[in-house]
């Protein structure tokens, strides 16, 4: 299993003049859905950094396809798109909770770093956690 | 029941470089402990808006006791501290999920208003939804 | 001139518990140079906005380079790439503005609306302020 | 001079559906005006940070007075108010900055921290630079 779907209100705050939710929204939205993913397999992104690991985001893509708006209900659908040694790729689906209509997608690039910013290997145990169906050792 | 709980996951993005919660995030989750307290009578903000009434935050109150960080579930204890003809005052408990510990309090005074941002009277069965024990008609 | 800059300070806020500017900020600041983008030009989207047309993002890109700090004065780059019937396409650069490292790049189509969220035509009034110099009545 | 005005364009971003500068904005630019204020100085809350201490909020109050919409400038306006041996208070004022209508005030009360939370003395070079007027050595 490489998908992982969350689901929450829209905030009031996340909506701007439009009376939709504002774009840069999204990745905020796509970063929570990262963090779901990796609760649901049991890990925990806060212990990645407690142990001198961070995942930086180094590419986003969004598309915008039809306005959430702040009463409704949101699913983000998280997937593992590819898994490297030193970065993964996931996407995102943005839907509307009670009728499932496609809000929005996005992918973002995710590079492992240590605390000086250099690039790393990502750990092997972290690399079980990410994707346990298609890990093969690599 | 005047009172209500709401629990959710800290966002990454609502750290800062302390590595800890921003302090401008609290007001956000008092807002989303409003949303809750509303849902939870069967009512939706987004409903009394439709209706062309405004809830404006008039006043705000916040005290940090210990700090929020990623990792972290919250509860916020939303309550009706009082109910007037034109505005109404809600207090906030922001706690850590799992300990109990209180990290927060806030209150804040909002004020009913009509699209033009005349004050106005909160509708009878706003009232009624928003204090369901102590509402006696005024 | 199809390529305007504006520079300002990083804000705390804008800042996550890597201690680097959170990622979901850099579309933030790019809206922000398309709003300096118009004002040079003597336009405001406010009034657009009151005239009963929004522009909308459609899609959204963005590379980090290098992170942004509190503490720093970023230069936001903007251009003009595409401007279409029904649509435009905007880049971005951002750099750090004392040294001039450039830390990210973005580009964004916005799509413009009325009210009703119906796509229509840009006004050519509004033509011509984005574009003075390519603008040929189309 | 215990008193520094900054001005800046409201961010499109910052406001919320009911056409106006979402209230948990202001901390916000509370915060920006702490940051000016030391700057106007010749400090910086970077360096703070970066020699151990923090100034973390511990109260926050705002009062909204007339709503700040997307096209304005506003200005913030902030003083010392008072400068202990481990805490100050700042007050703010937010301005509409063609008009000079007041349209927010607000106060924050901030704890000097070192990086384990523990509070401690304001150190003597910092009272300098944030009260030069009444800094009499305590």
């Amino acid at each position: 299993m490489t998908e992982t779907d969350t689901t929450f209100y829209v905030r009031y705050a996340e909506t701007d003049t439009m009376g939709i939710v504002h774009h840069a929204t999204y990745p905020v939205w796509f970063e929570e859905g990262r963090s779901h993913y990796l609760r649901v397999r049991g890990a925990d992104y806060a212990q990645l950094e407690a142990a001198g690991y961070l995942l930086a985001v180094s590419e986003l893509q969004a598309r915008y396809l039809a306005p959430a708006r702040y009463g409704q209900q949101v699913t983000i659908r998280t997937r593992l798109e590819s898994l490297r040694s030193r970065s993964l790729s996931m996407t995102y689906e943005v839907l509307e909770a009670s009728s499932g209509e496609l809000l929005a997608t996005g992918r973002t690039k995710l590079i492992c770093t240590n605390r000086e910013g250099q690039v790393v290997r990502i750990l092997e145990e972290w690399r079980r956690v990410l994707d346990p169906d298609r890990f093969s050792g690599e």
